[in-house]
């Protein structure tokens, strides 16, 4: 048997409804698999070996493009609830019934609206650097902070810099290896087209749109979860990672010092330590 | 060698600037020693075997009564600065150039005050169910709440169960389980009179009462701080774990939920294995 690693794993495909999903699967096949939901404009490659090979160590690792995204066909669709049922799809499809949710920025609203629809499908759920439906800020950054997902660099990959890390020295440093990581992998994903990316920000914002200001929709996040962000996150700001945990019923928070958007991607080893004991607590 | 356990470790004194301190020192003689930090209220007694004796394990536990407290000598001040200075001269009596603190609640604002008095002495702090120096509703509970702490009970220990642990059964039965083990102990500290009560409660309402609304100060908390609380602290508002986060320069938060003012003591076995990751970090 070959042990792969997140550089090294296979791209696969399974078709649902009609969407051609591309996943990478890997890891320890033992226990709940861990399934990553992605970020805005992320593809396969945008993941983090330095996360998943730890976590595929004692557990299988998932990662899949939702559709339209990249390598996966279908259309992206522009609603955060369509999204959830296009994962939800895709899981299905692997035949999968229970699984460990790993979700970053847009990732955890699809990964907590999967939640909201599919309880049993989900059991423990690690929000990063993400909010509630309707939280503060959601798809309304100032037009500078939006500039950023749009500036063009020699190296394309640089544009994560100010976007997922601080200004520090150490942040920065820690991004530089975190873009070295993404970068590693020989066989690249497909790229992330303009409409999939128009398609995601009008889900955001419109999911960020829909208010309930005592966010009453948060008690029926019954999963033990597990609230990850930066101290100052520019993109989904910090409150909204203490909003989810003081309204869902289950909710641990973390927040690390200096750290903004990508705070998993800066300190790699001290999620994932943090987030085993999260998913292997009793 | 006998190997001291919380239960049954002899309280020792020791003499500085004419007060006696009474304390408690056992566990392994490596590393940075971890002095625990009180609440208000409580004596060497209110400790738990759970945290302490776990963190013994591989390092010094240090429990100490400050100045005037149960067993104590002296006088308690009624400003914070002034708790701060008796707990230096405690600590400078056992001849102790750096220490790690573990502090909770009042214990949390003397924490604070001594690493902005000697930051070369405090290099770690731990702060459980506290908040910044005028933070929010510090010393200004509601009247109920405040009521809780003169409550008369058969068993008196159990005014504890409401101020520390939330009404839910699971917190409840963590919360009898935490009075056990403080009751376990046979030789037990002295009360702790009203005089000192009385200069306590009007220590926390001034250090309260001084606002800082941009929390300035604690961008000179420069030593690495893990800021710890439950998800709703009825004592001093969870908001305020979550603003020293904020401020500080180096301050990771982590909140439980379902816990109250004592989450350290509901939830003892994940606050160790968290504390140790944060201390012995490199």
């Amino acid at each position: 048997m070959t042990n792969y690693t997140h550089d090294t794993v296979p791209t696969e495909f399974i078709d649902a409804n009609g969407i051609r999903f591309a996943y990478r699967r890997f890891g320890a096949k033992s226990g709940v698999p861990l399934v990553f939901f992605q970020h805005f404009m992320g593809n396969l490659d945008d993941h983090d070996s330095a996360l998943t090979d730890a976590f595929a160590v004692d557990r299988e690792v998932i990662l899949f493009n939702n559709a339209g995204v990249a390598s996966s066909t279908g259309t992206t669709p522009d609603t955060i609830r369509q999204a959830a049922r296009d994962a939800a799809a895709f899981i299905d499809a692997l035949g999968l019934k229970t699984i460990d949710v790993l979700a970053h920025s847009m990732g955890g609203l699809v990964g907590q609206q999967l939640a909201f629809d599919r309880p049993k499908l989900v059991r423990r759920l690690v929000l990063v650097g993400t909010g509630p439906r309707g939280g503060v800020g959601i798809g309304e950054m100032p037009p500078e902070t939006r500039a950023l997902f749009f500036e063009k660099y020699e190296h394309q990959e640089e544009m994560w810099l100010p976007i997922l890390f601080t200004p520090s020295e150490a942040s920065q440093a820690a991004g530089r290896a975190y873009l070295a990581r993404m970068m590693a992998r020989k066989d690249r994903d497909a790229a992330v087209s303009t409409e999939t990316v128009q398609a995601q920000a009008t889900a955001i914002g419109a999911y960020g749109a829909e208010k309930d200001e005592t966010y009453t929709h948060l008690k029926e996040l019954y999963q033990p979860t597990l609230v990850v962000n930066g101290n100052n996150d520019i993109i989904i700001p910090t409150i909204n990672s203490y909003l989810i945990q003081q309204h869902a019923p289950n909710a641990q928070l973390i927040l690390y010092p200096d750290a903004n958007h990508g705070a998993h991607h800066q300190y790699p080893e001290l999620f994932v330590r943090h987030t085993k004991i999260f998913l292997d607590a009793k």
